[in-house]
């Protein structure tokens, strides 16, 4: 029995994740413990927007999507704590901090890409960003 | 100006989102639109199971991340109304509905393929079940 039931109950046990980290494991799937990383609305577009070259908060925030600055800085706090994202001096010259995706990060671009090549297969209405800030 | 700022303003237009259906288009975005069918941290693991034969309601209750029943049934409605899965009669005579993945949803298979992928590469301790049930 590849699952561990008896390791990994059938029980509810995210509920006491703590802000910012990632939900207890759930099962040893690799689809699960992924999903338990960046399964929400709004973690993959700041992935996409991370291979797009935004790098600051602000820069974030400025998608078209919206995200909400709560819900960004968790995901952030999410995304270092799992070493997919490292923070880097910005370049402005500021003590400001700037974020970039580290090789784990990086290696989700065959996610992002499967993702959208599904949406543009399927909603006839989506289009590609072509180049950062179009 | 691809993202079409002016049609998809920076605000948040989640919010009224019927039960079921998938919450209002946030961008033109093929990831967006993608992720606001399936991200989340279940709808891959409903899709999943369908890949493994599984067809009905308490077959996906039983996998071992425990998917709360009332999260299940809002997902496969949601599944339903973008045509990812369809409803047949189950297998065992009754007149119980079982779900099948539409070509839309098989084609997910790409999605859940990068996904297993790259849980596999990033977290050694994660493995795959070889066939449903073992």
């Amino acid at each position: 029995m590849l699952w561990h039931n008896s390791i990994v109950p059938v029980t509810r046990r995210n509920q006491v994740a703590k802000k910012g980290s990632a939900p207890a494991r759930r099962s040893p799937c690799p689809v699960a413990c992924s999903l338990d990383i960046f399964g929400d609305r709004w973690t993959l577009l700041i992935v996409r927007d991370l291979f797009f070259g935004r790098a600051r908060f602000k820069d974030f925030t400025a998608s078209p999507e919206g995200i909400p600055t709560n819900i960004l800085a968790d995901r952030l706090v999410r995304l270092l704590a799992h070493g997919v994202v490292e923070q880097i001096p910005a370049e402005d010259g500021t003590k400001r901090l700037a974020y970039r995706l580290t090789e784990k990060g990086k290696s989700l671009g065959s996610v992002l890409k499967a993702v959208r090549d599904w949406g543009l297969a399927w909603d006839k209405s989506t289009r590609v960003q072509l180049k950062p800030g179009t």
